[in-house]
């Protein structure tokens, strides 16, 4: 016992057979299947069988924290994964600059994928504030953003102002429950929704936009709810230290909320185009000074929703090239992904993930291929997310026994 | 994704092996074998590993239902599934018509499982008043009956009258536990037998039947006390309509206390010789207008109760013949039991059950025969009756995505 352990995550990597073979039986995996006959297999409900997980809730499940009790929302992690800290009772939502007309109809939910000036426009949001209630405010990626309401008596339990497509009205946000609180917040989130149209339309870059007929980014329009509330850390809970290696601000979000280090790599981007080898580099070095190191690849999930089995297959057969160079380091590979998404309805399913563990000291099954069905027959059987992190850390040696 | 299923139960279907092979496995049973060939199996504990389950208590379960915080006692489901609309708070009992002597000892459960006159004598006791309680009773098939107590402060934790066998004394009915609510039902319990006994000796019929010889109906005997609380709807819950085709009571009872429509359909016995034909059609005309199908089949448990190995395979043999029809409708079909009932024991036991799931995605196991011994590598593996439902409304595209 002892050692450290990589917990690596293909986001969206479980799928269905379509004429008789999923991707990942469809890709060339020799490294992948080097794991399962060396190792123990089983399948994974990251939540339970029958429940479809959302990205958010898989994550901090396989961290070990429950989502039925520990998720706050998308927009936490959103802001968390956006590098803001945040303080207890905040209320984060994501967010997107898109472009509305005169009649409030949201013309383009990203205002022309908007790049480069996002700062810019958010510097004349951020640090306002609506009734009292503190704004923060922060451009991420292309049009994207995360917004927080900082101050007392706020709620999450509040609608989106996004319609989630175009040519609809920009919705005023409802309160869902009948507290004062969800009342004040959904009050205050109209407010900043006018009040950033007010701004952003009049901004000498969006005049400028519209003169040379691009849409301009003349609203902000925010959706995903959560309120932060500080969680036990994995260390506080294991005694561990834990470091994230991602790209997407998300994944990055909920290792916030659970305190692991987040390490920022060069040519991690959460696409096709990722450098994977830059990141299992990332995770070698953390292993240096983190017993656990969490790395993230999520361009699986990417292909599976635009339903693009080559793409998918090809990204499995990039990830399975870059193992050798994780398995030198020592360390214990844990493989599997936060959820199935099948290429063939595109969306997030409640297909149990296959799962291999693989080190010293592991049982070996005589399973001998890393996929949905060969790991049906697996010596872990089924197990959930939230036995995940307890199994990984009782082979490196940093679970107590419970008793005597 | 999307579509419709059917969950099609066969009562006590699990077995055990007896000179090496279940009735399940003796059965010819092409048509479920090519549902465990092109679907997924896998074994069901319908409450949890050596737990025996009771009829109603597995039927909530498998309809998603927590019987451990929902079960509300025997009597509800047989008021329920007798037609009766209960009120929260009602107390319900099964009952008998049966035959007591002179001195209330109990000469035959069943009064000779007289037929024909249980609507004539029920009308006697029906509307009745004990103690300002309301007396609701129905008679339901031959001896058969269900009693409704209504009113305030009532308790179903109390015990029965019905001795169970016969050459007994009809029983005083005891709270079983302190509460006030418990000793005035005992009472009114107690005070309702007794009254039963003079109203239906005196009773034209019996008086007949007892020249004739024949036992007279001069008692009712109650027992399986149930109280009734609303229970949040399937519809609730999922979004989904809902339908039930059984042809027992206590079936429908289960099914119209979540709120199915329950299908009434001519020849649906309960017994060996239903009408399954009738009641495949009765499935296939349902699935029109609900997303859900509930198909229960009893007599596989009869026979099982009476030890008769020959007559549970063949009755096998004949539900093997109608799957052919609920295939034609493109639903899903999810094929399980409710709990094994062992001819070699010739009661329920914690044995789990074999389940397939067939249809439009599932992912297809190398299991191609469907009983207790080859759906032990299936590749749903072992899950509960609570999983059921949600893996079902899962793959029709009727249960949401937890987080985002």
């Amino acid at each position: 016992m002892g050692g450290k352990a990589i917990l690596m995550i293909c986001d969206g990597l479980g799928d269905r057979q379509f004429k008789g073979r999923t991707p990942l039986q469809r890709a060339r995996r020799p490294n992948m299947n080097m794991l399962a006959s060396k190792g123990i297999t089983g399948l994974m409900d990251t939540i339970s069988p029958g429940v479809t997980p959302g990205s958010d809730t898989a994550h901090l499940a396989l961290f070990s924290y429950d989502p039925h009790t520990c998720y706050q929302g998308r927009g936490v992690y959103e802001a968390l994964g956006a590098g803001l800290e945040l303080e207890e009772g905040d209320v984060a939502f994501r967010c997107n600059f898109a472009t509305v007309d005169s009649r409030m109809v949201v013309r383009d939910r990203r205002a022309g994928r908007i790049t480069g000036v996002g700062e810019v426009l958010a510097k004349e949001l951020n640090g306002q504030k609506v009734d009292s209630c503190g704004i923060v405010f922060k451009a991420t990626t292309e049009h994207r953003g995360v917004l927080v309401l900082r101050g007392e008596g706020l709620s999450r339990n509040v609608s989106d102002v996004d319609p989630h497509e175009a040519n609809m009205p920009v919705l005023k946000s409802k309160p869902l429950d009948g507290t004062m609180e969800s009342k004040r917040t959904a009050f205050i989130l109209n407010r900043f929704t006018e009040m950033s149209h007010e701004i952003l339309a009049e901004h000498p870059i969006n005049v400028e936009r519209e003169k040379k007929g691009k849409p301009p980014a003349n609203i902000v329009l925010s959706r995903g709810a959560g309120a932060y509330a500080r969680l036990d850390t994995l260390e506080e809970r294991y005694g561990i230290k834990s470091a994230c290696v991602a790209g997407g601000a998300l994944y990055k979000g909920v290792a916030r909320a659970v305190r692991m280090d987040v390490i920022d790599v060069e040519g991690a981007t959460a696409t096709a185009n990722t450098n994977l080898v830059a990141k299992a580099s990332a995770v070698k070095k953390a292993l240096e000074d983190h017993d656990v190191v969490f790395l993230h690849i999520k361009a699986t999930d990417n292909f599976s929703h635009d339903g693009d089995i080559n793409g998918k297959v090809k990204m499995i057969e990039r990830i399975d090239k870059i193992l050798p160079l994780l398995m030198k380091t020592g360390a214990y590979i844990i493989l599997s992904g936060d959820h199935s998404t099948p290429c063939t309805t595109k969306n997030h399913s409640a297909d149990p993930l296959p799962i291999v563990i693989y080190g010293e000291g592991v049982r070996v099954d005589d399973v001998k291929r890393f996929d949905e069905i060969s790991c049906m027959k697996g010596g872990l059987g089924h197990i959930r997310g939230l036995d995940v992190m307890p199994i990984m850390l009782s082979l490196i040696g940093k679970t107590k026994i419970f008793g005597s």
